[in-house]
């Protein structure tokens, strides 16, 4: 009877998408990653892996469990603990990874009015929906580009806000909501609209495999964690260690990142060549930078922290021509970045 | 723990927005603004600096918080209460941002049957929606050209009216709804109808910087103001206050305003020069005109008021020929402008 | 705390508009008036000005207020105390403007089952709606052209019928529902149905007027206005009871009218010439040329009371080629009237 | 205090429209009338002065008022009473003009679930609708063609079994729904699919007058109606009587009428040369030549009668070529009976 | 009091249509009949009139009718029954013609919850529907291809399983719906989906008779039966006697019928040249064979019978191209026929 | 009162269906199979006969029937046992062909809230679906392109995650839904997406026979099961026991199954040469080919077991351009496999 994850380290090539993933981890401000590519790439397993190596966290026992470290941005019910004096219990939970189903309804993703207790009690309760397990967590959807609009727009809004506001069915309430917003699509089965695909903080694009040897590492390392998943995870505890260790001081090491002068004129120099409207992906590149630079150990952040980071930024938010590939848009990236 | 705002004067540049807002504080009755302009520039930040900059004022303890001063639009309980002489108590509230969700359902915004209350009493009650919190407040709808039509002639329709008739559902009621309305917009999704165009007040377009200085400027600022929101805060306290103090006095000051009849001229001719239908444009010329000049100090309207304003009221109620982008008439507005 | 109506004499210029409105007070068969027009030309203003003219009038307490002076319909209630010789309670009310916001449901306009007091007594009850409040009233519709269908059908039904027929979720029931129809539309938001157009008795085209100094007359009044009604109103008070005597006499005047045969024969000939349709536009030529006799203080209708009345009655009647705008055929109506 | 119909003998002109109506209410299978002209054409008007003249009937006193002479299709409950020999009671009534709102559901139509009954006592009844009050008398349905297909269908179904077969909502039952159909449609705004045509037992094409001297008297009445319904229906009374006698004989006569042999044959070499399909057209004509015949007092169809109604029942019935008017095809109708 | 029905026998022509009634009744695995023809082809008598030919038979008093002589197909209540060896009580029934409205409900169709049963006990029951009554008997859908979609679905997946599965509204349940199913279309109303007409095991096109003669005498049974039904019915009793004594000696016949290896040939023969897929259509013809042989009194079902019935099954699964009409096939079906 | 299932290995021909669905049998995390075909080809035969042959198997008595012998995914209800250290009854149950008609409702796919529960004990139970009973055995699906999208969606979803997120109408739960899908489809009525159709783990096109005498064949021993199943049956038994075993001696074979180098090698380059992306074929292929070698005795699986299988994994796949039929492409896998 073994759930055991498959490991993060145990995942053969698709640095971009963990590079992303950890990155998102050490700084959720960044806003979450989309994910592009064809079916069987692992993808789900990334987030899952991820999720799973990383400690637990004390937390509120409210139903939203509340941030108590931050404190700035409580559930009514904590606020109302908070106000009245009365202690608030904690508890330590691992960082889960909330799915999204595609057939979830928009009640159920908001949260709604709890009927039960409104039954029993004859008061009114909100009931939390998907949008409050999320709290502290990653929201991970599965081809995000077939939800239904009203349910995207959810997201993203709660996700900006990270918090999310309900007004619907006789429930007035608000509650946290930050997560990491995970979402995955296959380019083949339509695109996001341009504005959502702004809203996502980082995207990248994973492609299968193309070289034999690989690919079939990739099948035998599957095979043989389905075989025996206990014994498999056993072979990458210290790889596993290793990771865990260096994301949990980056966590720590980015609240008091400096950010030189150069690195915030190069991010703004590079939404400007690539015409990226807004201080949106501005802002974006120096909180990926900052991570960038505290998973590597240090203190301030630098030029070169922005041009590692610059295409997981930028890629997605440029202007596309219609018949411009994105891929050409990346090369230019890249060449630009050298040149500097 | 802190929620504090960021302040409404450390916001760089966007100085139409800027203005708009503030003359529709000092006069409400100017009719909202609508912000068109790429995602990330602020809008929400400047809506909300501002609102947190204002001083309590005293209303009603109802549900609406009804305005005890001008007394010209009461709930029905506040009415009810006043013909049977009984005391209506009274409290004092801030000025607040009531957000409208893209998924807020319309019984949610006009308000419905109190259902918890018909099952506990056998009677029927109004269950006020995001109008009656709005009422003396400041709504802010994100995406306005997004939000489903019947919920846009809703708003359009109390904001009109200043009051909220709710013919729906087994409820018949109505009730003060005087809110200033905020809506944003991104012009690549879609507009909004003219004659929705026409029912907002006052409309700008936003852009964001271009100088890299300016942009690392705002920058600076906002990973200052996350760093330490209560730090930043302090800094900007003085500015506050004068421009605090600048509102107030404007908002006396316009009560007994004198608009001189040359700038009663000058608003009808300008909307006659542009082809702007109705009188709705030639009265909303002046309301702002008189902000304008109370901003100012003054007690008397003038030309130059009306000058000062115009690009505000009229740029969104011209007819646009298809070809003609909306800042060659912004640009024929100020040659006009200039040659009286 | 004044909530003074604008005064119906105070409002400058639009003729027509007033005109028909009169008209339909004193003959209220003649069957509504469709204002087309842009945004902000006074026409809700116009409406309640007129209302608020005019003196109260005796009616039946019952839901419906039925008359009860011509008793030619009655709900149910009033027709079963009238069979058991029971006394029907009267009060004095003063004619209302019944607004029908565009958001209205089915429900909440033709009336419902009471579900209140059907769950408390468990006997069925109907609700009166929007044309129960309508009926000895005006019913006033802004933006009628985008108004949902299936109400634009109830509202002519009932006003054709006088009558309000409700045939659903579990309620049979009828009542009286005789009002003055009042729709507006702007002409560029899209048309009503030929059918529907025909079903209104009348129709004015009104624009904003494009002369300076009318134009900041109307500006002068309007602000005047709002800084003190109380005041303003004073100004017109006996105006304003010139013309209520007018309409007062007109109405029982044209309970007497003699219509000349001669202007009977010059109605269908108008008809006939224009190629209007069916018997209605006769009959309506011919119950507002007495109106329009009556105010005027005679008791005979002649060709001349037809004549100044007829292009309220025709001009939205006529059949339109794609290619001809309203104002030709009103021209060329202006002339057969002439040479007539 | 007077409500008196206008009286059907006062109708001015529309003969076909007349002899339709006396047809139908002599012999009620042939099916209805489909009236097709403009607005404003007195289609109502005449229907109603019809039922209005005609005396009263025997009925049970069951919500259906089944008709206790033929017995031949009864209600759930009379079928049982008569099985259990209890005796039904019965009551005299006039014939009614039911009227079908565009409006109303299809739950009100059919009938449905009579849920005060079943929350009152936990056992389930049937609620009539439309259906059950229009068994025995005529329905009317104003602008058919806009009328819902959902809600035309099961019209059509009913009145082509003459029962009303309920299968919704928790409810299985079925009732007599034997009714005389009398459709309008303005044939400007869309027509009825053919095969609803052909379920009409006749159509007619009603036109106003062009004639001026008749139309001022169709004014002339009417508005001596308006003024006074009682005197004017006085005036009328001997000639609404001598009808009245006419349509009794002509209902008792047609129950042995002889059909001879070459009125039948004509009936079906009728249809054939117009290429009607079916043999509905065929029994059609034979029932309405029997109803002539019985008007006319004889007990004997004849070829003359077939002639006489021929149009009636077969003008609606011809399959049109699109370019083709249908007063071509009447034309063509009356040379051939001519030719016979 | 009469309710005779027309009798089978006194049907004029129409001999395909009565031939595939009167094999599905030998034979209910033929899979019914989808007859296609204009209006007033008298379908709905003659389906009556079989129904009302054949005996009574006995069955089980469960709500669906069980047939307790195969025992093969038994209602949950039924087969809960025989495993506790509680005697099933059984009664005799007449067939019956179930009516299936077009309005009917996919609730009322399948079967749905029944309310009352779960208010009052607070456990759920099924209450059965459409598919229900129609077990054992003749289901008559009227224009079955103005049905909607999910409702023919529903019909064919149950005549193909020979029970109804429900999975909706909180019930889960099976019984057997073993039925006749008989549908009517006009064929310019559109046609089914090829894969839908596959699933009929016959079609038949019907035509209003074309000789005036033949038509003559069609009405004339018809106004006959009309006047008196009792009287006409006894006139064709001792045909009535004879039919039915013929069907039922088929019925047992059939259940020993051998077929002889160049019938069951020429069946597949006769598909192939045809390009009828699947093997459905193969052992169709020999089911209707087998009928057809039985019916003539023979146990051995031969060439002859396959080419007698050949048209009745294959004419609706050839694959017709756009510009060939169905009559053509059929004729190179005879030719074909007889050649072999 | 017989209801044998037809036997499988009675079934005449279509060798790739038969194959699939054994190798689905022996390991169903191949991922099932669509079986594209005309109608009457004994799809449904087919597969019912499969789960007919196989053993019971011991599960959990809770209404998921979870796997207590692999314990990897199990109910709440379950785990909450295990956890508390409660023993889990168990019970010996047949594998089930679970039907999914195309009217089921996504509430009854998915599970619901126990609505009768709660209503009676005031707390909230789930209520099971189908998707709890496909748990463990095989789904079927006929018609699966005429699904609703929204239930194909969420069959997809818990067949590739073998566990069912319900969030919806008030209720959050998982459980275990492990099952083989079966859909079937006819090419003619649309096709499935793309993205959908990669999801099966196999596809086959059957086709009704062309060869007389095998058709002949086919029908004989229909007819003869369906006049006697019982004898009929008898006939094949010890057929069926020898397979039964070899099935059963396949799933414990292949728990220890290993695979040479060489078969995977292969299995990634046939992926790489027939553009299928992903890693999802590699591996599918390597599982089928993995059962295809157990099912034939052998404890390691290589390349020829791969060229086995490879068509059933891969023609689906691979992409195809629009000129081009999937035949061609089979062909083309065909040689490509006979070059290896």
């Amino acid at each position: 009877m073994s759930d055991k994850t498959f490991p993060f380290t145990a995942i053969v090539g698709q640095n971009e998408m963990k590079n992303s993933l950890i990155l998102n981890i050490i700084n959720p401000s960044i806003g979450g990653v989309l994910i592009r590519g064809e079916k069987g790439t692992a993808k789900s397993t990334a987030v899952r892996a991820l999720a799973d190596l990383l400690p637990e966290k004390k937390v509120a026992k409210c139903p939203f469990h509340c941030d108590m470290i931050k404190k700035d941005a409580l559930c009514p019910y904590c606020t109302e603990a908070l106000e009245k004096g009365i202690k608030i219990e904690e508890e330590s939970v691992k960082m889960r990874v909330v799915e999204l189903p595609l057939s979830a309804t928009e009640d159920r993703v908001a949260g709604t009015l709890d009927l039960e207790y409104a039954i029993k009690t004859g008061t009114k309760k909100f009931e939390p929906g998907v949008l409050a397990r999320a709290n502290g967590n990653i929201l991970y959807v599965d081809e995000i580009n077939l939800l239904e609009d009203n349910l995207v727009d959810l997201l993203l809004d709660s996700a900006a806000m990270g918090r999310n506001y309900v007004e619907r069915e006789g429930v007035s309430f608000s509650h946290p909501s930050k997560f990491i917003l995970i979402g995955t699509m296959n380019p083949e089965e339509g695109d996001l609209r341009p504005q959502l695909l702004d809203r996502f903080g980082m995207a990248v694009d994973v492609k299968s495999e193309k070289d034999i040897e690989t690919r079939v590492k990739v099948i035998k390392r599957r095979l043989e964690y389905e075989k025996d998943p206990d014994e498999f995870a056993e072979k990458y505890e210290s790889e596993q260690k290793d990771l865990q260790k260096k994301i949990i001081d980056a966590q720590t090491r980015i609240r008091d990142m400096v950010i030189e002068d150069d690195a915030m004129k190069m991010a703004v120099e590079a939404s400007l060549y690539f015409g990226v409207d807004g201080h949106r992906a501005d802002i974006t590149l120096l909180k990926a930078a900052s991570a960038h630079a505290a998973f590597y150990g240090r203190d301030t952040t630098i030029r070169e922290d922005v041009a590692s980071i610059a295409n997981l930024v930028l890629t997605h938010r440029m202007r596309r021509n219609p018949f411009q590939e994105s891929m050409i848009d990346a090369e230019e990236l890249n060449n630009w970045i050298k040149n500097i």
